[in-house]
Order: C-alpha cells, then structure tokens, then sequence
C-alpha cells in the first residue's frame, strides 16, 4: 500500500482575526481549488463555531498529522490544542495568545518530526501576544528559535513572491535610520548566499540568478548620493561573483522593480522592508506570499495581517492564503 | 478670426540620446495620436539627419513660437538655436551642451511670454552638462532657477503620475542617510500645502485627498520602528487638517501603494526618491510623467533617461514622451 503524501501543517493564527475565517472558506473549496491536504493546529471548538457563523457547512476531525491526509477528502483534520478560546471576532484578547503560539510550536514539531511536508501560518497579532510576554518580534523570529531549541536560531531570511517575482529585503523591522550602516560587505555576502542554496534546494533553480538593489537613490549614481552602494554592495558583488554566483548589482531600486526588469532574476535582494514589499504588494497586492528561508523545513504564510474588522464577515480575499498553502505544496513536496 | 491654440514648447534634449527620436516618431504619428501643435527648440539640422536616419519622412519649418500652431499639421516646427549639432547617437559631447540649456531656457521663455501653454523636456544627461560647466543637478532646479531669473527660486515639487496614480517625493536626490532629519513637520506642512494648491489649480481637483505616506516600516509601528512618524509626520497631519486640509497618514508605505489604496487619494506624497519612485515605475513602467509642481508654468518630462544604447535606432517606447506631451496640453490648457 502506498503511503498518502503528507499533509501540510496549518497554524491556526489569531482566532479574532481573518486567519480561521481563510482557512474555512478554502476548506470547504477544497475540490474546486484542488486542495492539498492540511491540518489546522488549533481550537477545534472555536473553528466549528466560526465555520457555523460563517455559514460554512464542514465536519471537523480530530487528529494526529499522520492521520490527516486520509481524513482531509471527507472531514477537515484539527489538531485540538484544549484551553479556552471563544468565537470573538474582531475583539482579539491575549487570554488566547498561548493557543496562537502553541499552534505554531506544534505545527513546527510535527514538520520537524516528518509528518507534515511543511508549514503554513495564518496571521498573528503581535500586539495582542506581546501584551501576554511573547519576546518575539513576530512569526519569524520565533520559528528560527523553534527551529534550534536550546541552541543558536540559524540566520533567516523573509522572501516575498508571487509568480514570477521574488524578492528579499536584507533589513526589516528597524527604523529607517538604522538600515545605512546595516548595510555591510559581509551582510551582503552571506545573505546572498543563503539566498542562493535555498534558492537551489527549495525552488529547484540550479545556478540562481540574483539581483542587488543599491541603497541610495540611483543606487548612489557614482557616490553623488551616497556612499554605500560602492563601499559596500559592489564588493560584495565582486567578491560573490568571484566565488560562482551570478549575481548582479547594486542596480537602482526604482527600475529594478520594473516588471521586465524584475523578471530577469530569480530573485532581488533589497536593502531594506519597503524597498522590497513595496514593489511585491505594488503589482501582486492580494497574492503575495511570504516564505521563511534558513529554517529547517519550508515555511509560507499569506501576505497580509489580521484584518480584525473583516474577521467573521466572510469578506476579505483568501487569494494569498490560497497561494501560501499551494506555494507550501510545491516547496515541501520538493525537500530539501 | 479665432486665435490658434497655443502650441506647447519642447526641449529637443540630450542630441546623443533618445529624446529626439521620441518626438521624430510622435510627429510622424500626429495623426494617429491626435497630438496637439509643438514647436521643439533645438537644433533643425540635427533634427534632419535623426529624422532622415529613423526613415521618417518629416518636413521641417523653422519658425516663432507664435507661428507654430498653424504650420504643425504640415511641417515640424523648429525654433533654431543654431550652433554646432553633429548626429551621434550613442556619442555625448559636452560640446552641445549649450544647445541643450539653451533649448530650455528658451522654452521657458515662450511660456512665459505667453506663447506657449506648457514645456515639456526631453531627456538630458547630467554629467555631460555638468562637464561644460553646468551647475544644477538636473532639469527641476535649472528650472525654478529660470523662474526667478536674479531671485530667490521657488520651492518646486516632482510629481510622477500616471492616469489614476500620482505621487509625489519629499526629498529626492540625496543620501538615503540623509533623509530622515530632513523629515521635519513644516516641510511635511509647507509641501502638502503647495501640492494642494497645484492640485486645485492645475488639476482642477476642488477638494483634493493627499495621503502621506509614514518613513519607516509600518509608519513606524507606535515608535517601535522609529520615532519620525510619530514625531514629525503625525503632527504636520494634525496641523494641516486644522487648516481644512483633506490629508491622511502617515500610512505604512508598503500598504499605501497597493493600487486601490492609491486610487483612494488624488496624490501620495512619499518620503524619499525611491519610496514613490519604485511603486510608480512598477505600476506603469513605460506610461508614467515626471510633472514639477510649484512652477508658474506647467512642465512634464517622460519617466526615463537618455537611453543612449536605443538612440538612433528607432527602438525604445514613445509612450511616456506621448503621456507626457499630453498631459502638457491638458493642464496648461486648463491655464493657472
């Protein structure tokens, strides 16, 4: 007997937020969008409460991972994670934050243990989970510490993609000000070279090609705006291309982002966060993913935030969702 | 006997460049594009040779501004500069430089005469003007330099737009590590102020809706990712709306940009060069218009350089040059 393929591991995110509603509604979609299976790491009461106000008509089954892909056709496989957690939507509290981290660490577990292909994350709200003693920025900086118990979380990077765009921004949550002197030879180097194995492993490109934005406004135009798009990037550049990669850079962000021009790489590294999401949410605003890169294991998440005043509605697109989960497939069905 | 409309005043641009060729190829569709009288101040001869080498049958008259209108259905109409302008596409030389200068310079002057409605400007480069001497980074401060010949120049804005998207930057040319102090209230205050004046008079927007957009990521998340939001920004927001300003922000920029979010607001103004200049050439790559704002006369330019790789060759899209011409004719049409 052939064994089924594993099932992707759903964290369940924020139950007051759009996560669960996303979830549900692809769910009950399942033939029409040719779902693979998943199982929600969660709250099975909360998310047969949410399914009925969304008039979503699905049976639940609780689950081990191992059993979830024979359940997915007929029953939506959950993961029941016990505590408390009312159907609230839009009114987010931190009573639940163990339930949302829980469901992560789970999720993490159970792909780490080869029961799952990989990982996908509904949307969290750091707020409402730091008010509860979360020490994490956010999903990433958690999963990278998830990834190593005890240890040294590995260096990760955030890519977000649609089809035929990628990109990774090389600094993210820190102030603007912060991100010139980030911007370093050595950071340069290694990030790009973490891009390009997991560009090779993940995505199944054998001589990745990769641009480098510049910092500076025309990526420096010959030092008139700034130096460090010379000092820095370049020899990182050379020193990168000296060792085998094709890599290309700094080139000037606002026509790097050019469609054309984008497409020409596998993937384009950006110097910092709106640099890079700008462009990603500019032209793939409601199908951008976000995928963790450096970690174990592969992990996907939708584009987008908790969307509290859409939570319970039915409305709010589930088109990111739906490509994070199919991003997932792709990627862990690949291994690494 | 009913005036002829005014013709719109165009500088030829660099010669070596693509800029020529762009108007050569506009003309000889006139028709097609139903494109308004222009004179183009420039160099006839030159103009010749580029035409003759593009196999564009175009015939030339050299002749006023005042005469432009009636002659354009039949001949090209050329205000000569006369000079030295040898065909070399691909081959800057800062030897035409003044040519170059002199053609806006000129044009200014129609405008301002009142017999031109609008300038528009074709491509220069800077570092061949610069190596004859010229001493402005580019077209927009040469031109609020022109408008106040002896005085003190106006304060000017660069807008980008396309048909449902404008935006415009607070700061442009300089240092990425620069800009953050330059983020004050009462720039954010004085600009909003002057873009709203343009908007009402030049676009005939009544009541316009400006966003403003946050300078670091998510605007920075109640000071977790920066301080310039919420010090700065939000403040200049609150003064402006006191005024009876339609103004909102400061909204996180990665978000703000998605098309129906940018839709929302008759402008964007944006922090720095490339926030507003990579959603805006990603959105409409080959269709946007430089516009400058706070002039006492209406100037576009297309969203691109010299491309002296295409010049003479008879590639490269006339598309911007032709919303940039058109977008000339509908706002100094409209008068100030």
């Amino acid at each position: 007997m052939a064994a089924s393929p594993l099932p992707l591991a759903v964290s369940m995110g924020e139950p007051a937020g759009i996560g669960p509603d996303l979830l549900l509604s692809l769910y009950a979609l399942r033939q029409e969008t040719r779902l693979k299976p998943f199982i929600v790491f969660g709250h099975r009461q909360f998310l047969e409460a949410r399914a009925e106000r969304l008039g979503l008509e699905i049976e639940f089954v609780e689950c081990f991972a191992r059993e979830a892909a024979d359940a997915f056709p007929e029953k939506l496989p959950v993961f029941d994670l016990g505590g408390e957690c009312a159907d609230l939507p839009g009114e987010p509290t931190s009573a639940t934050a163990d339930i949302v981290t829980t469901a992560i660490a789970r999720g993490v577990d159970a792909v780490m243990q080869g029961l799952c292909s990989a990982l996908v994350t509904a949307p969290i709200n750091k707020a409402v989970l730091q008010l509860a003693g979360f020490p994490y920025p956010g999903h990433t900086e958690y999963l990278a510490a998830l990834a190593a118990p005890g240890g040294t979380p590995p260096r990760v990077l955030m890519m977000l993609a649609d089809r035929k765009h990628r990109v990774v921004p090389l600094t993210i949550h820190i102030p603007l000000r912060d991100v010139p002197d980030l911007i370093r030879t050595d950071l340069v180097v290694e990030c790009v070279q973490l891009l390009a194995a997991e560009l090779q492993q993940r995505f199944g490109i054998q001589t990745p090609k990769i641009g480098v934005s510049g910092l500076n406004p025309h990526a420096g135009e010959d030092g008139l705006m700034g130096s460090e798009d010379a000092r820095e990037i370049a020899p990182a550049i050379s020193i990168l291309r000296s060792l085998g990669f094709d890599v290309t850079g700094p080139l000037p962000a606002d026509t790097l982002f050019v469609p054309k021009n984008w497409e020409r790489f596998d993937c384009v590294v950006a110097m910092y966060h709106d640099q890079a999401l700008i462009p990603i949410k500019t032209i793939a605003f409601d199908r951008a993913v976000n995928i963790t890169l450096g970690l174990p294991f592969v992990r996907t998440s939708p584009d987008h935030g908790t969307a509290f005043e859409l939570a319970g509605t039915g409305k709010g697109s589930a088109a990111s969702m739906l490509q994070a989960i199919r991003l997932a497939s792709e990627l862990g069905g690949r291994g690494a």
